[in-house]
């Protein structure tokens, strides 16, 4: 099953259409693996988000283009938010 | 050897102390392995800069927390132009 809701934790505004969230993270391993998971579901689903990262912390924003929000960025935030509650 | 002089490409400021720089790759698949490299040169120095990136770029920013910028930080830039020339 895919997920397909992004949780609340994500801030979405509507023009220019995006989505941000920050993951915290307790050490730089757990920040690692999440980056390197986020890498392959952007191997996977073709589609790469602004990373911003350091030591404890990762934001993902997903800049819609110019166009509006669809099931491609939702879905990709979703799973972003399955990946990190493992 | 070890680099120790970051290249002009990097934009230094002093108040408060920071330097960033932008490296642009032609793929994915270069950008991935420049961040591979750069998390192993974090894992051996122990210091973690603030990354962006994208598809086709890495923003590395390097801050020095109200403190003046130094060796630390120098040799970390210059290190990262070097592994980007590779």
């Amino acid at each position: 099953m895919t997920a397909t809701q992004p949780s609340a934790a994500w801030h979405i505004q509507q023009r220019p259409a995006a989505m941000t969230r920050r993951y915290d993270f307790a050490s730089y391993s757990e920040t690692r693996t999440f980056l390197d998971q986020l890498a392959a579901l952007s191997e996977r689903t073709g589609y790469h988000p602004n990373l911003n990262f350091a030591r404890n912390h990762v934001s993902v924003s997903i800049n819609a283009d110019g166009e509006t929000l669809g099931d491609v960025e939702y879905t990709f935030a979703a799973e972003a938010d399955h990946l990190a509650q493992r």
